[in-house]
């Protein structure tokens, strides 16, 4: 049932400690930089993911009663591995999702992270114990696991967002089922490959491929009792809706539209580096990119313009694997073509487009999915290239006069992902980050992704659900609370009446 | 539109800081301990409903913007208050819900105690902070109000339920619209107006009496951010389901099933004098009430058996008004004949009936709603009475061999919400406690409610939601985090280029 | 014995629950506003002292056996009281101290809050609980309270410092002596009383009023498990020294010398007015008290001693007890000719004397101990009025070209205790609270006394141990670490076999 | 200088990178099973010490600038190195403390944990944030680096106890002066090396050898911030009271006399067995073994030494290298003689010698210091055996009638370290737990070391100081609390009026 004679090799699942292949649909998987596909995806049926889930199941009660410890060092130990791997990680990355290895080990080194804090699992799983709640009775928390949970992660980030998960998922005592993106699934099944080297038994992790079919079972089997989920908001909502109608818990980020507002007192060569990375890196296509650069006055929108124009016509974009590029192709042919018109509608629509990348050729690349920077100005609120995601090259300049203005402007957007403010002023980024309504708030920091020892999250349709990604919370979201109160009856061994019963055993 | 010339007050609504009657539809409030109702209440129209949720988004952003100090004092002010009309307020429980007056005390003091524990806001709003998370790179945590919140409380506990959940949602900077059980509304109004007289601005807690059409205006509207409900399943899983489908955060907690487990080597007596309390008190009206025995040999049974009938028989059933009374009525008469048909099914189903609480009668209160307390032997897995709450005094003795049996028995059954354990024997307890999926565990102690500085909440088909009721999770159910993450540009004003800006100011 | 015959009260101690005249020692205490003494203090001698401490070990065993929520409800009931009594209490610490009236209520104020966070205590005292630190073995901390702990405290906050200590300390279920300053004794002995009609009972706090003798006997009574001090740099080194020599726990606040970095951002009518309270309030008698401004350049040097100036020419210097004066007079006749003394060295070592407040005179109170507010210029390291702590109204200007001359100058003064800095500017402020070797650190905030759920606590010379006062530090710090790990035997009452036994009992 | 024309080796001292030999005083280090020395260590002169110091004063600007996640990867790292070398190390602790290959290997894995604990230091170096204090006010607590701290350690745990304390204090951002136990230096010595191929800078970690005036060098050095030491009592306490008196902060942990409790529930074969261990492993010389059995009860008292001689008999004393033995020699001549005399004195006192082990001869080892278990019967309190820590393997029965009995002879002897009770009895283990004055507690577990995420320390006597080494407490030994307090000019950026300033400049 494979796509193409090409195909090389077949992606398939892992299933309580081996690979499966159960021979049912699969799908290409493309080398966005070539438009190739020699490896193909195996999209899993019902059974297939139920059998994984079954593993889950069966490898459950061993696991959650290993000390924390031990887990904790399995982590320890992948972290290891995963370095080990690094360039290999890397590569796979690259090949399938298309963003630069320099970029590709960046993701990774966040993943890496999530691993660490994951090993940090003795003292995150600490409950609270009180001593004489009332006269000699006492009362503590423990954070028990769940048993079998699931993650469903986006095509962006490959490697890093299912290690946002799984590894803190297990670390507390849960088995747990993956189902990557099928766009770029190699990634992440290599590393739970690595993470069963590392010792962790079969079935803990189990990695199932697929599409629609997969997230269903996922989402209506009983067994399942925790998912988490990244991807677009309408699916983040679908994926909450239905899981919580199934009893589930289920924590569910979705999309996102971030502004960076640059005040008049910005460092501005800063501002526009920042811009760069933040608008361009990996195409755009990232829930953290900032689309948006809210300037507050026309000078400083000026300014910003000056400054990207000239970096932007500096800017080198080919295949991954080049290094010496700054942004690789997007994923995907249809994916190119949307947000190329995005970038249509926004002319349409009477933004001023001063940088168009849509006739970028990538020399020796041509069935590539490139498509070069685009930079607009005069983008405002009601276009679609302002209120929409377009997870693409393209950056827009919103102009403002007053900081409440800029303020207004993301308050009032459905998405409240990330945001950041340029200034040198304490009063004017504490005045923000007080009253932003987004979860993720950078001072000068254009992309304010938490360490791993804190957690991301957005506010509004950016995140359904009450507790954000990775850190403390996910140690919340992967546990559920047992509360246990003990009182002793009084007469006991204690007493000197307990020396007639040992004689009577 | 009132039902009946003997009404003599009609329970209104409170929003943005006055008593609303809204003239709409309205519905009797029962004396159950005479069957008479001399009082009505108000069902919220969605007008009336959206109005409360219009005054909450008002009051909003000047209370999230007050010091968490200061809120924390009204709740303290608030905890003086109604200490000085604990007796007024066990008053209107008794008069409607039935309860003994000692008993009606205790719900308050218990609800006094989520007050006491929101007034501690100013420590458990604190945030994580880190320096340094990259060189000259900080960031941070915080705990930020979410807007307009809401609750949905049951007739059983009309003052504590209530308070399980406002107070920490407005002592965290929220605003809440509550919508007490229409069957017992008066307390809950009063509260909330003490809490004005407390100190808490208009519009900060609303209350508005009614039925389903409140309950779905607070499930479907959009401003309103979290829902937390404590209820019967079917509603819990009907609230979970819809408010996650509107985008919503919700915990909703349903019924339970407890059973205590009676160990050969348990103190018996102590075993039996806890098991009356937990059995018939409140009339077994109580979601940790616990229903069935289950004794670990048949000696265990039959000790218990002979303790319990010769409790049971020195029982005084009547009006809860007076306090040499051990239990009052039912809470309505449906509810009345439902209780009776489930002992008439156990009876049916071959469970064997010891006491019969039937046919009791209430000189002089023949018209109340008074059902006599009910034991049954030889309750088996598979019988209604087994497995279904019954909500009244019956309580059932369950006969098993071992603890193994006893715990397989629990961790079958559909609900997880309360369990305890008697024995003296520290393996068996811990045994117990690390393996039953159960969220409220004690040990010797038959009612595990957690106090107010831990959380409550079960498991399984008990609660539906990631965080539990009041304690340290609600104050994350009623928080958003927001992650701050900042660095400053370096050329500012510390450098000594610096002394040329004040000059051209 | 006593001094003199106008003396009309004799502030005796309190022990075991009542006030004791142990017909030793007295010495004066003088309304500094007049210069006359109708009080007179008795001076502890060591068996009083002894007394306490025996009260003390006495009343531990119950109350540390008392559930920490009833510990805490007294707190509760203690704030009540307090504010209750507050026109009082305020009146109290004026007629001895001389503060003036608004200023000793908010004195009492920040001591209430004290209190207040004394009664979350039940959330402070939660130790960790790991479940499964090996296979089925548990352990978790316990933070249980030491014994008799006691606290010497100085004239300046005669009734907040005291409520710094023994509220957590007996919240946390220690027993406690304060030794209050014998300088102004009245106000601590009077809340000590309402401690006790809040439901502390006897013995549980006693307080003993004397001076070197009481304190030696605190400091090497073996009974006497921590000591707590509040003064001067010299006495505080000594009581460490010796407080640890008798083996106890100890923490010994000593002086400061507090520096306000004014930057060329600044908004500087907000610095001058913050620093007019911040230098003179109190008389300077505090030892968060900012007796040097360092300008960053001369121009802010110029623009700050301006508006000083104007602002000092508005001062109204006269009795406490008049709450339109905004400086009363300075506590003792000895510590006013040493504050005049400072200002003479000061003008000898060649500062320049811009306003001098030697020669004033208040009308109607001429034996009191009246200084009017002193501004220097040109003050420098290496004069004495640089380097010691004069405590008094005493304001000298220190003139630096950059941020960091001003902060080598904080970093090599001796004291440590508080700074701050006036700034607009995000990097500045960052840079100096991440560099500055500073305790309590303000950022536009002349006095950063933390809240009192933060912990107050200087650096080098000005504190002496590891744990900071009150806050969450006081917890740690009142309570010793017990770590409890528990493995049951695995044969017990949960086998089968356990069914032969109870036949035998 | 050298002692002895055998030597071959010189251990000398860590400094700022750099293994140096300062060619001053040194000492032979002997192989216990031998009574041979091939090694010497050098003792480190005033001015060695004094130029480690310097070198920690040195490295500190940059290591507290170094983000706590990099410090925390070095541990990492450290880790796998530590396991790499694991058979070295403990090849040297054998070598030079005795104690059996296997037992090595053991206290080696428990540092290993400490410096797992200590690369978790992101998540615990976390402070406190509080937006809104007051109006716009925020607040937040940090816990900054002390500078160069300094640690002292013991002969009985060369490798494990110093690892309790310089991966915590450096991973704190601290620099790091450790002094190893001049009789067992080498594996210390080697394991700082491993530190530094992890990638610890120069200077951050100092290893000096020497003996007091060593010792006294750290103590006074006004550049050291804070001391760490294990060892004796009277050590602790001159350590304590001298490092107090300049200023430091120090904990001081001293000697231990723990006892177990046996119940006559309790599973007797279990504690015979755990009592072999706790007895007898590592020749008795941990501050944690257990040299004295409180029988509760006679029969209990005969069954535990029915069962403890039939396990001595099968004992096997030798030389450490051969991990068929149970025992090895003990650290030195005069320790061995002292022991023996600890014997005989017991035996004059008048307890029973049930088991004499001083006339054990190791055939092939007959100068290595070894000596028998050996067994008393018949201990009491007043005895030098009861009173005093012998550090040797002589295990002593003491007979009481209750449990009561029991704790009233533990909580009356000088010191606090560790106790355990075994019993099956819920009631009995939580009185035990509650009410017994020793820091760390056992139940059914003989030496009840907290795990690395705990913390550990006893009481009374056994501890000087107020935090317990490793774990929690040693995060806040290690660092000093700052408390930041920030409010914002309000007339900044953020309004129109800055519009003119951008064109000024």
């Amino acid at each position: 049932m494979n796509h193409d004679k090409n195909v090389t090799a077949t992606v398939g699942h892992l299933i309580d400690g081996k690979i499966v292949h159960d021979g049912g649909r699969t799908q290409p998987v493309f080398n966005p930089a070539t438009g190739q596909s020699t490896v193909s995806v195996e999209l899993a049926s019902k059974a297939t993911v139920e059998a994984a889930i079954a593993s889950g199941e069966k490898a459950f009660p061993a696991w959650r009663n290993t000390p924390p410890l031990k887990r904790a060092r399995i982590m320890g130990q992948l972290k290891v591995l995963l370095e080990q791997n690094a360039d290999k990680i890397a590569a796979m990355i690259t090949a399938e999702h298309g963003k630069v290895l320099a970029d590709a080990h960046g993701e990774l080194q966040r993943g890496i992270e999530n691993v660490e804090f994951a090993s940090y699992a003795p003292e995150l799983l600490k409950g609270e114990h009180s001593r004489n709640v009332g006269p000699n009775i006492d009362s503590w928390s423990e954070f028990q696991a769940l048993g079998v949970t699931a993650g469903i992660t986006p095509f962006n980030f490959p490697a890093m967002v299912p290690l946002w998960m799984w590894p803190m998922a297990v670390a507390c005592g849960n088995t747990f089922v993956l189902k990557p993106s099928e766009r770029d699934p190699t990634s992440a099944l290599f590393i739970a490959q690595l993470a069963q080297e590392a010792g962790l038994p079969p079935g803990v992790l189990n990695v199932v491929n697929g599409d629609k079919e997969a997230v269903d079972t996922l989402l209506h089997d009983p067994r399942v009792k925790a998912v988490s989920f990244v991807g677009s908001t309408p699916i983040a909502e679908y994926i909450y809706g239905e899981g919580c109608k199934s009893g589930k818990r289920v924590q569910a980020l979705g999309g996102a539209k971030n502004h960076a507002v640059v005040m008049p007192d910005a460092d501005i060569s800063n501002a526009v580096t920042a811009m760069m990375g933040a608008a361009y890196g990996s195409c755009g296509e990232r829930c953290m990119a900032v689309p948006l650069v809210v300037a507050v006055g026309d000078e400083v929108a000026d300014q910003m313009i000056a400054g990207l124009s000239a970096e932007i016509a500096k800017m080198k974009v080919g295949p991954g694997t080049d290094n010496s590029n700054d942004m690789g192709p997007l994923i995907t042919k249809p994916h190119f073509e949307k947000v190329k018109a995005y970038v249509d509608s926004g002319v349409e629509e009477g933004a001023k487009l001063l940088i168009d990348g849509r006739s970028l050729q990538v020399a020796g690349h041509e069935d590539g999915y490139f498509l070069g920077p685009c930079l607009f100005d005069n983008v405002r609120p009601g276009m679609k290239i302002y209120q929409e995601e377009i997870f693409g090259p393209v950056l827009g300049i919103v102009r403002v006069k007053t900081l409440q203005e800029a303020m207004d402007l993301i308050n009032a957007h459905e998405y409240g992902n990330g945001t950041c403010i340029f200034t040198r002023d304490g009063e004017a980024a504490r005045y923000f980050s007080d009253h932003i309504l987004v979860g993720m708030v950078g001072i000068n920091v254009p992309l304010p992704v938490p360490v791993a020892y804190h957690s991301f999250g957005g506010w509004k349709r950016s995140l359904f659900g009450d507790l954000h990604a990775y850190g403390p919370d996910a140690v919340r979201f992967y546990t559920k609370r047992k509360t246990i109160t003990q009182r002793w009856p009084s007469a006991g061994v204690r007493d000197g009446a307990v020396f007639s019963f040992p004689s009577s055993r």
